[in-house]
């Protein structure tokens, strides 16, 4: 099934229940105000809105209306746990190169991750506001789930049965503010603002034979002022599936309902062509654009964001539909307070 | 006045007033029912809390109970933010003089913060579970506050205005997990499994005069395994104030209702006595104890803790009394799963 958050005023919103098409949605009163609600209690709740989203997708929902993306908030507008991993290496290996560093050997063996803030995400149509373009603006295209409760200990595979809900995120970065921040060795914090998330999220059932062993096989596309950049690849070249991430997190302490964990930029290798490389896939962040260009030029060419700018992230399932719609943000200075 | 949140079989507990010399509670029914519900509306809430509060103290609620601390859970059970700070300059210097590395001259001006996981706190009697004693397990006596809404670009000043609860922390630490995790530069992960809070949680016109300016002049007692370790004064050597390190968070982002920010251990400088250095305050957490070690004796001499080791962290006000009760928990082995 797919859910959505819409707009209520409230720092949650409603629950909304969107049938697979996107086309149409009903309010799940009665089922769940709130999907951090649903989460806590999934065994009981899921069934009933699942029910729900069948009676939807019937074109038999007595109250259902026109699904509007832009109502939506964040799916959890504001959860108890942002976990980001690193888990295309390909995205590690190309930023290290251009900086002639080399990838330690544990980035091979062991996931990469840091503990994001989950207070107030973005809704996938929220402006981003930044107080200035000099913070090296960037987005970042990433693929996350929702866990259920998974306890301290549980294995990588065990830990995909904890896997209630998929979704797409962009990971804003303030790329200027991450080498002076990493270098004080205690991790990222104002390097990353609020995150936005996809205006639905989807059980695993439904994303069909795409789903596979912890990974989402399927193209997630990302276009930065209305041009195609990224068309990449968020299956094949997953270094860790998400029952790594979610036992990484698990390994000394219990992770409990309604965390989010992300997979980081998504990422593909070049391919040889005429004996040169091409990244044919594009990119899914700017930064990793730079450090392509930097391998190939020696500098990178191309600037962070700047005020004005918009970015769309999409994934399509294989019949073309959009799976969870569209994440469209336009980069917005904040007001002076 | 004085909050707690007793268990109830939920995920987010029942809200109790607690009378000021913490022998009484009485439920919030009809006012709040989650402490989270009180800090998202707190303008509406707290004065129907308070009213509540100075019927307790006066003795004339009518279905008061005995407090309890051991059916406490933490006050915010789960939280959308814990964002733990290093304010006290002198526990870095410690730590990097015993390991010969200077102190980075930005660590003066700009408070160190990580983001820490906030789905699953402890509360202040629960045993601390680990799978094993070889990851270095070791207490943090803390002092932290629970926020209000701080938007972004909230001046240092202008963000005291947004405490509104002031409570102790034990920050349980792995170690042995430290060096690797953060050689990898995304900061701790793994290294810091859940946090336990004081049974009690406290608005800071409580505190009278021992509050000033985001710093709590009172003495944090720590006692392990029953013996007193640290005295330490979180007032004066907190180098920088809570206003401090809620503007840090800030800076590129809003701060929402919940959110939890710490001091990191308080730690106290050495007194110079006939020429020598004496930790007269002793501390808050054993790393610093063995990095003392290691700069007098060139090796730490001290273990961390074992399994059945006890840590009991409280702070008394002026008139001797517990401010915000007792943490006393217990490190227990995890069961395999």
């Amino acid at each position: 099934m797919k859910l959505a958050t819409y707009k209520d005023g409230s720092r949650d919103g409603q629950v909304v229940v969107v049938s697979r098409d996107l086309a149409s949605a009903h309010y799940a009163t009665g089922i769940a105000d709130r999907l951090q609600q649903a989460l806590d209690d999934w065994n009981f709740i899921s069934p009933q809105l699942q029910d729900l989203y069948e009676t939807l997708n019937g074109g038999k929902a007595r109250h259902a209306f026109p699904f509007d993306p832009a109502q939506c908030m964040a799916p959890l507008p504001r959860a108890y746990q942002w976990a980001d991993g690193s888990a295309y290496i390909n995205h590690v290996e190309l930023v290290r190169l251009a900086r002639n560093s080399k990838v330690p050997d544990n980035y091979y063996t062991e996931p990469l991750m840091y503990q994001g803030g989950s207070d107030d995400f973005l809704g996938p149509r929220d402006d981003a506001l930044f107080i200035t373009e000099d913070w090296g603006i960037d987005f970042e295209a990433e693929v996350a789930v929702i866990t259920g409760d998974v306890p301290m200990g549980t294995s990588p595979d065990q830990a995909l049965g904890g896997i209630r809900l998929v979704m797409i995120a962009n990971d804003w970065s303030l790329r200027h503010l991450i080498p002076d921040e990493l270098a004080k060795s205690f991790g990222f914090f104002q390097s990353k603002p609020a995150t936005a998330f996809s205006p639905v999220a989807v059980t695993p059932d439904e994303l069909g034979d795409t789903w596979q062993d912890g990974k989402l096989a399927l193209t997630l596309q990302s276009q930065w002022n209305g041009r195609t950049v990224g068309m990449c690849d968020a299956g094949q070249e997953m270094t860790f599936h998400f029952g790594q991430l979610i036992a990484h997190i698990c390994k000394t302490r219990n992770v409990r309902a309604g965390s989010i964990v992300g997979s980081g930029t998504v990422s593909n290798r070049a391919v040889e062509k005429d004996g040169k490389k091409e990244w044919v896939k594009g990119y899914s962040c700017i930064a990793e654009k730079r450090a392509i260009e930097t391998i190939l030029d020696g500098k990178p060419g191309t600037d962070y964001m700047k005020f004005g700018d918009t970015i769309k992230i999409e994934m399509k399932g294989k019949d073309g539909q959009s799976v969870f719609g569209a994440i469209e943000q336009k980069v917005v200075q904040a007001k002076a307070k």
